[in-house]
């Protein structure tokens, strides 16, 4: 893609109502833009990690066995009804009334709408275990909508829903999902953490929410240094032993007790953390109000043991940033980059200069890569400050020195550090790097 | 994906309250399913359909220039107060109020947020032309939903945005995205025909809408019989003469006048159509109304001159349904095809007979074939039925017979056609297939 095209639209100085960092870069790299209170537009930089965003989760879903359905923004009043939530859910459902003076709301969340689903197509034991996920738009009418995308009101959701014959296989489902949202989260760079929490609104009997460790979380954290051991460990792999990380204490501020807290002090590192999933097991609590049964073995009426799993796509966006940032920008980690090189013109009124960096621009597009290439008539200062904002993860930089020198001028957006290849040894670059 | 693990919920009866075969069959074949009125749960297989539609468009809108956005489902009142049509739209806007009683509402089309992210965000000539477009959930509260997917009332489209620094190159965009319209429906196996609009509540002074030609279409279309010709030198062409094919004749029933059609008799066509896409320019209706200008050379105000193109991305799946079936069910055209081949295992309790159907759908798999094997323990006739009515483009059929002599039986579900190849045959009839 080429900036002088793309739509783009970067400021330089902080939006005065972005109070939080993560609002701030997002507003400012050009990622989003407010279209209403807590209701965002996504530009195309934004909409580039979004998606990066979903089809990890999206690939790591489905390595699990879910299957991805898609089930529809607005929903019927009725289905609430059914489950006693339509009252109790308060302010924060959008309810709406259509032409007939029918009620509606925005989904909040679709626990009724996937038990109306089951119970009308499947009625045998035989068809469990099932776990349908979706992503998809939800609408929670925060009363005071704030810190960009970490607290909006239009959100992208990441929502599952399992069904299991029985408490002991809803178990084996539970944790699968646990491993999976580890899974998804080191995948995308980060560094997840679960703890123990409240099931709330949702009910049931066991619940975990996942956090990202960020300096200005909204949670406070408490856990045992062989966390951070853990992550380096497995960062890069795909199978790890859930039992073992299990075993590693972490608790959120109100349920860690620093009298019988079984970690030594030395060993105890307390940081902050942004909730973005949580899974639960709720038992009988749908099936049963929404008389979603299956036949047994014997004929007998079973009502599947269910849990759900979500995940705040577009959260994920904002803790990501919050993680991965300095005072120049964001820091994306290369899986969630949206692009994954910038090439920079330092001279784009000179021809050599141009002449090099379109024949590098088409070599990295033949070759697959993510590219941006800042073709624009710039200062050489703008453009760096742009790339550093934005955050792509590798600066490709070319000038009439690396032109004579026939070489290229490789800067790490996290480390600063530049380096210096032969214009004969991109293409090796690419393929180890990229 | 193995079909005994695959929610796939197949029907054999006719649902009653489904009058167009489109709507039949998509209830039928276990892709969607009824959640409130207009409002529809896409399963799995239906899914698979709607992603593959969504991605032919990205990449020929990705192709043509025009930059992916996301904009809301939920907007602000405001914008529409601004732009005059709030009151005009009448009851199938749903409108809706928040908990501090603000007005919005679930939007049936978009430029007004599109007008108002231009205004904020681009102040130069220099930054036009721009095409933005987004696939996104939109909502008309159609008094009378009906014919499934056909008139729903939450809906997915595809809808994109034009601003142009004058006349003459909006006509260049216009034409673009008309070249680009064909080019998406030919790309997806349809037979697409652009005819001559009205632009209605949209405004402007030029449209054209694209119908999918179908028996049971909405709409009568005379048009001359070199467009069947066309659409068979072009069907797997991706570059071909606009100028060629909009000479020749096309017409909906309201605006064809028998005695002034410059095609003879024996030349004139007459079919029916479903419409799936229009596109428009309007000028500056949006930019004037709301005060989106740019500046131009000389410093000058300029309002930029607009048009918009939508795609009705799920109207576009019953379209095709109704274009491409029989007695027995769906026939995908390959590109929308939700898995490339269905395997058949004719005696899942043989045990060779399952071997190799295992071995087979490993091989397909390992060869990134999308492939749906029935390993189910449904009577051999059941699973014809399925695989009939489901409308995977190829099936192969694996028996006794075929294991005792090394072949695969393999069944075109088009033409009912069967041959027979060699087990060893297989990579290369799918190199040449599929």
């Amino acid at each position: 893609m080429r900036l002088s095209q793309y739509f783009l639209p970067t400021l330089k100085e902080t939006p005065i109502d972005a109070t939080v960092v993560s609002h701030q870069l997002l507003l400012r790299s050009g990622m989003i833009r407010q279209t209403a209170s807590g209701i965002y537009s996504w530009l195309p930089l934004g909409l580039r990690v979004l998606r990066k965003v979903e089809n990890i989760i999206r690939q790591e879903m489905d390595k699990s066995g879910a299957q991805e359905i898609l089930m529809p923004t607005i929903q019927p009043a009725e289905l609430w009804i059914e489950s006693q939530r339509y009252d109790a859910y308060g302010k924060e459902m959008l309810r709406i009334k259509d032409r007939h003076e029918r009620d509606l709301l925005y989904g909040p969340t679709h626990e009724e709408v996937v038990t109306d689903l089951f119970r009308k197509n499947i009625s045998t034991y035989k068809d469990l275990p099932k776990n349908f996920y979706q992503i998809n738009w939800k609408f929670r009418d925060e009363i005071r909508p704030r810190f960009g995308l970490m607290r909006g009101r239009e959100f992208l959701m990441k929502d599952s829903y399992s069904f299991d014959i029985d408490e002991e296989n809803a178990r084996k489902t539970y944790n699968l999902m646990y491993q999976t949202y580890y899974k998804i989260f080191l995948k995308m760079g980060l560094k997840p953490i679960a703890l123990r929490a409240d099931t709330g609104a949702i009910g049931g009997d066991l619940s975990h929410e996942f956090h990202i460790l960020a300096d200005v979380g909204e949670s406070a954290i408490f856990y045992d240094k062989k966390l951070e051991e853990f992550f380096e460990k497995n960062a890069n792999l795909q199978d790890f032993d859930i039992g073992e990380l299990q075993k590693i204490y972490a608790m959120a501020d109100d349920l860690h007790d620093e009298k019988n807290c079984p970690v030594t002090r030395e060993d105890l590192v307390s940081r902050r953390g942004i909730e973005v999933g949580q899974v639960f097991n709720f038992g009988l609590k749908y099936s049963q109000a929404m008389q979603a049964s299956v036949m047994g073995m014997a004929g007998e009426k079973i009502y599947p043991n269910m849990g759900s799993y979500g995940i705040g796509v577009s959260r994920v966006v904002s803790a990501c940033i919050e993680a991965n940032h300095d005072e120049k920008g964001i820091i994306w980690p290369k899986p969630l980059a949206p692009f994954r090189i910038i090439l920079i013109n330092v001279r784009s009124n000179d021809e050599n200069c141009t002449k090099a960096c379109e024949e590098i621009y088409q070599q990295l597009q033949q070759q697959d890569i993510e590219v941006l290439y800042d073709d624009t008539n710039n200062s050489l200062g703008q453009k760096f400050a742009i790339a550093d904002l934005i955050g792509i993860p590798t600066q490709m930089i070319i000038g009439p020195k690396s032109i004579a020198n026939n070489i290229i001028e490789i800067k790490d957006r996290k480390t600063s550090q530049i380096q210096q290849i032969s214009r004969f040894e991109l293409t090796n670059f690419i393929n180890i790097n990229c």
